[in-house]
């Protein structure tokens, strides 16, 4: 009981996978917790009162919240093959892909809930953040920290699977190899890694819920 | 010069003197370098080339950036009175409320672009932004981490002088001691502290400054 990992999350979310992966990359053993985003459990509400979000890892009866600290809270917890560099400095570069990921990166899931010229502006902006990545983050190299997996390929790893469902919902493709080679190789790189080729939602389920929102949008319109 | 310290600033960032702050607090000697963020320097469109902003930390020829992240470098690279608790799962608390901290604390400084209904709906937001800061950020501590100031806090600082300014230029009182009496009690906490009293931007050059904001805002309305 007092080392009991339970992960709160749903089925599609890359937030929710981000955790999976570090624990699977880990090899800590946890209990998954399906929760139903519109019909909220009171423990999901007592865990994350603030933003009665997931993911939420409840470990040993305390919850920890927000996916990227979940991250660093589990690489903390359990130090074998660490996913953050120990230099202080290669750590700060890091975090501060990490940071880019999480305030820049949701400009791609906003895709859905917009249409016409919003859409075009969400477009121009998804690439201008895809190609500073494309630029400045990755490099010649395999992974964003070098030639083995890491806390910033995690917190890109919406860009590797999630990203071409809803290039596929959308009928767009942003992530092409002419433009972005770095970025379209690491997301081959990426999905390669046992844990994550073996962790991630199925795509056709997936494409039914991404349609069913994009639907469910332009009828509201 | 391998352990030369140089910040990159603007004399009344909020985010700026939370650097200023955790270098003081450790006791860095640091060179100050004021930036003209209607002309950037160079220097510091090299150092950051993703954002271009302020605060840049140079330590030893290499440059960190984003303010939180800058801190967390500090605490890791000069240990002593320590910022961050060491314990992973306090230390996943207090990077909740430093996230928070960055997500959500900015709409404070939106007021000062915005007026009619748009001001009315960013005030309602900056009231309950508060109110979650007061109900579950703080308890009855005198530091969001107990009795010492720690990145929490540093991460909040604005709300301890910033606030006060953009309340009287505006005209408003946001931080009422009535409606948030653990939030007022930690702005006096927090200015207390000597580190901070003795470093803080001159109040009534600020309020010249922010005045100059809004009436540029108000005219290009």
């Amino acid at each position: 009981m007092a080392d009991q990992v339970k992960l709160h999350g749903t089925w599609s979310s890359p937030f929710v996978y981000r955790v999976i992966w570090a624990l699977k990359l880990k090899g800590v053993p946890y209990e998954y917790v399906e929760e139903d985003l519109f019909k909220k459990s009171t423990l999901l509400q007592q865990y994350n009162p603030v933003h009665k979000k997931i993911p939420v890892l409840v470990h040993g009866g305390k919850p920890v919240c927000e996916s990227m600290i979940i991250v660093e809270y589990i690489d903390q917890t359990w130090p074998h093959k660490p996913l953050l560099p120990t230099d202080p400095y290669e750590k700060a570069i890091a975090r501060f892909w990490v940071k880019f990921a999480e305030d820049k990166g949701s400009i791609i899931g906003s895709l859905f809930r917009v249409s016409g010229e919003e859409q075009e502006k969400a477009i121009k902006e998804s690439l201008e953040m895809l190609k500073i990545v494309e630029e400045h983050g990755l490099g010649e190299k395999t992974f964003f920290g070098g030639d083995k997996i890491g806390i910033v390929d995690i917190a890109f790893g919406a860009f590797s699977h999630w990203l071409g469902v809803i290039e596929e919902t959308l009928g767009l493709e942003l992530l092409q190899p002419n433009a972005f080679p770095r970025l379209h190789a690491w997301t081959k790189n990426f999905k390669e890694v046992p844990v994550i080729k073996d962790n991630l939602p199925d795509r056709d389920k997936m494409l039914v819920q991404l349609k069913g929102i994009r639907e469910m949008y332009l009828a509201s319109k």
